[in-house]
């Protein structure tokens, strides 16, 4: 059993010297996210997943959920934890008032989220998925859907799924064959077929499961433009808004998988006896433009989940270095062993696992922060550069390097622990396997790279990137301000180097992709793990600004300010070398990777 | 359920034109090893391995070993394939003749061992600890005590462990507490102590277990210098010198571990019943140094299951890869889709684990090659320039630099396979898990790391690695040698760029040791990260090298050869670039990575 504090002073440090929350709290929508009520929510949030949800992770490995009968059942106290986690109201954090959400800014309910799948990510998949369902409702639901589903799936009494997966349609989903075919005058329609990998598709947390279901209709054109989408409830609402009528789906079997077993992985089956009833969202053959409006978030969600397993994931194996004694320090001639965390080695692991997990955080938070900005600033212009320049453009970033860096993050932790890390009963193995589907599931990592330099960059003339560039370039060239530290310039200086080899990878990938898209996509992996190491080193540069700044003050905790610094001087010394490794390998690598026959692998 | 078939033309090339084999064969004492002799061992252990080793490796998975009443009993299967390769005489092959041995060279057992790991790592980690324990008997055991073990170990028919480890001693094996007392005119002890994570220390492959267990003997010197190396057998030999009385030592339980789950990892007690009879190898207090004699063995060995992991992860996403049909060609008009080894991304993931298995492999054949030399070559200044320059500087790289490419190979082998790659039935995620136990044992990486720049480089005024560089600088220099193809070249330059970048890294790295140890063991896992990967590239352009030249000539697979061609131009284009990201990162780390205090962690 490992313990899970959350990280509440970095987070803050991200929310206010990062992401901007103090002026999203300006902005008219989100006036109630007072300094007071954000401190409130961290805290108490904070709190329920380390005493409650953390406490369940281990456990919930070792047990799984269970099939059996057609019945899922989750394993012992998940229960009871998901009634308390929405009792406490924080399911409804960042949805509309209208229907009982908070409208908190989403910055905010990242850090919250961040929380929840450090604690337990196999639990916090549950709800993961129903925000899904809810953003789809609430931008695409008739006020009828809205009304019948909203208020329960935004308390968490009823979760959301969302089914997209078929066998044969995997990051293809224009190859989806579940049939929707028109049912009568009520306008449902009688939805056949079966879905593969979905999460949480049966379980026993909440009272109904809402399935967003894709399908076609008859005589639909082939493809993505053929895609319906449906909402299939296990019970049909009745008269008085609870569940009513069992609907004509099941689930068929639960996947043996090598993580988050705690969270059922389910084969749907709809419609084995006629046709489970569907009502249709929006218009028919609209399906995949309307799931795109909730995969930003979605895909943000899955990064976060990256930044939260990497969290854990380092504070086990901080806490262990710091626990273990072995060997004695280093140099010294004193031969009494001392704690491991002393050991250069170990604290170089200690250091990238760090680093690289406030990285992700400060990436995934400023992007997310995006969203908010994007919603309700004044500005049409900002509202549109911030959509465009930062949440289209980092999203798939965010959802790519922030989960590769949580599966090599959680192998780090691993490694802290010696032998011990390959024993199960220590914790940090589950962090390892857990991890490791992030970068798969919501597109996999190469869909991700692939939408990173198509649709957000090469079909926008590289605009975005550019931009984003441009403000790196401000801060390398910004001078030393924020006081006296020397960490500064090193740090603009490695920002410059870095930057430098990265537009050049952004000019081959313009050309390439003219060129050949083939070409540009053979380094497409290797930009984006670029992008993202630059970005995470710009931002973690920004925050030294900040810390160096107050440190100048003499404002806030100077070791943690301190610390800070010291953080950004070694990503910047350590890990953004690899930007321009990245770099070269997207641009050099064209030829080699797609000149062998298909015979000689 | 997924194929394994042994890599006999990537052996053959490797053997060939990168470890010497030719040359080796023609060293007195290998004069045996005819090409004929290589092919048919190359040939019958490949289908050995593929036709009855590698189909237990997922059942041997799922069932595991199981422990009941002080027994183990390993998964079905194991016994009977156990049982063939020793009738095979399989695990005979590199040992001396005078034992039963064959006195093959270690290259091609290292090919071969390559060949266990790859269809079964759980399963051939019981050879594998029994080689180490007959090295240390061939070198140190006294007259009586190889003829009463060896020709029983070399044959197979008893297994041999090491016993290193206690709770308090893992890396730091000088604080061993194990208690070895002299108990009579025999000159036997009695042993008392408690060992952990003890490969195979239990089991029902062979008829008996034969117990190298490191102890202290009373009155001996504290830490290292303090400890004697024993062997205590499960059954004494009665006088026929088969297993007779049954010792007093005892397995208490095996681990539930990540990975390698049918690999028996006991706690061994010793002495629950007054003492075990014990036998002192060589002279008391000198156990540690026996212990080296055999180190770089095992640790090549734990490399080339780094080696063995990745290749069989490669084998698995490459099959998957060409079957798997998902999504339209990139750039096609063609709607049909196309299987996922036409895609860019997936090609570009297959290159990286093929490129880098196959360096891998490369140097991991390189440096056991070494070992022969060393043994065999009649110069004694050439054995003198292999064991140093090769053997001793390379054996830490092989065993890091192997095993961690073998985690990440094996990470990408799951996400070449998508939702599938996170199912266990799939067979990728049981690599992913198994591959992650050899960063950790046999000295951790970390350890494997400052082993690298203390004793192998500084503490020699960086000859070796100086020697080791001018060889690359030579190659890098190496004109157009080996015909016109215009990959080679670009491998001599990408080359030396990285070679460039390192020698930097190799000044900072000695004069860093010299001013202060912590400073240069801050950097050590990213330099010896850079020497493993500027070394795969090099052995990847001689081979390259090679190719060409037989391409040129006419002679040989023009299909094969050519795709050598293209693997190292891949290398040079999209691996290479990371030497000088990890030269930097290492020259640059220190003091960012020393500067936090350890309540900032």
């Amino acid at each position: 059993m490992t313990d899970y504090r959350a990280p509440l002073d970095d987070m803050r440090f991200v929310l206010q010297e990062i992401a901007g929350l103090g002026r999203i709290a300006e902005l008219e929508p989100f006036v109630e996210a007072t300094p007071e009520l954000v401190e409130a929510v961290l805290e108490q949030a904070g709190r329920l997943a380390a005493e409650e949800i953390a406490p369940l992770n281990q456990l919930g490995d070792l047990q799984g959920s269970v099939f059996q009968n057609g019945v899922v059942r989750t394993p012992e106290g998940f229960r009871a934890a998901y009634r308390h986690y929405v009792e406490g109201g924080w399911n409804a954090l960042p949805f509309d008032p209208e229907y009982g959400g908070q409208g908190l800014p989403w910055a905010l309910a990242s850090a919250v989220s961040e929380m929840w799948n450090s604690a337990n990510m196999a639990f916090a998949l549950c709800p993961l998925l129903n925000m899904g369902a809810v953003e789809l409702l609430q931008h695409h639901g008739s006020p009828e859907q809205k009304a019948s589903y909203l208020p329960k799936m935004i308390a968490g009494e009823w979760s959301g799924t969302m089914n997209l997966t078929e066998p044969q349609a995997g990051s293809d989903v224009g190859a989806v064959k579940t049939r929707a075919t028109p049912a009568g005058a009520d306008g449902s329609y009688r939805i056949v077929g079966q879905k593969i990998y979905i999460t949480y598709g049966e379980h026993d947390l909440s009272e109904n499961i809402v399935h967003m279901v894709l399908a076609r209709t008859p005589g639909a054109p082939a493809g993505t433009k053929g895609i319906s989408l449906f909402i299939v409830p296990k019970f049909l609402p009745n008269a008085e808004g609870g569940p009513g009528q069992r609907n004509d789906l099941r689930c068929a079997s639960i996947e043996h998988k090598l993580g988050i077993k705690a969270s059922p992985t389910c084969v749907m089956a709809f419609g084995d006896d006629g046709g489970a009833t569907g009502f249709l969202v929006g218009e028919e053959n609209r399906g995949m433009e309307y799931m795109f409006t909730m995969m930003n978030n979605a895909r943000l969600a899955v990064g976060i989940q990256g930044v939260a397993i990497a969290e854990r994931a380092y504070q086990q194996a901080r806490d262990y270095a710091r626990q273990r004694v072995q060997g004695r320090a280093l140099g010294s001639k004193d031969p009494a062993p001392v704690a491991i965390v002393e050991h250069p080695d170990v604290r170089r692991t200690l250091m990238l696992m760090k680093a690289q997990t406030e990285a992700a955080r400060a990436l995934a938070y400023y992007t997310v922060a995006g969203m908010d900005f994007a919603r309700a600033h004044p500005d049409a212009g900002e509202r549109r550069r911030r959509q465009t320049e930062v949440v289209e453009l980092l999203t798939p970033v965010v959802k790519a390097w922030c989960t590769d860096l949580g599966v090599e993050i959680a192998s780090l932790g691993i490694q802290v622990h010696g032998g011990m890390g390959f024993i199960e009963e220590t914790g940090a193995a589950q962090h390892y396997r857990d991890a490791r589907i992030n970068p798969i599931y919501e597109g996999t990592n190469g869909i991700q790279a692939l939408d990173l330099i198509g649709r957000k960059i090469a079909r926008l003339d590289g605009q975005p990137v550019r931009a984003f560039a441009a403000e790196v370039r401000a801060f390398v060239e910004g001078g030393n301000g924020g006081g006296t530290a020397s960490d500064l310039p090193a740090i603009r200086a490695a920002l410059g180097e870095a930057l430098t080899a990265f537009e050049a990878a952004t000019d081959w990938l313009l050309e390439s992709f003219a060129r050949d898209p083939r070409e540009a996509a053979s380094g497409a992996g290797a930009y984006l793990r670029a992008l993202g190491t630059l970005a995470g080193g710009w931002l973690l540069g920004k925050g030294a600004e900040a810390a160096a700044a107050r440190l100048a003050e003499g404002t806030g905790d100077a070791a943690f300010l301190s610390a800070k610094l010291v953080t950004a001087r070694f990503y910047a010394d350590v890990v953004l070398p690899q930007v321009a490794a990245n770099a070269a390998a997207a641009a050099q690598g064209a030829g080699s990777t797609l000149a062998l026959a298909e015979a000689d692998f």
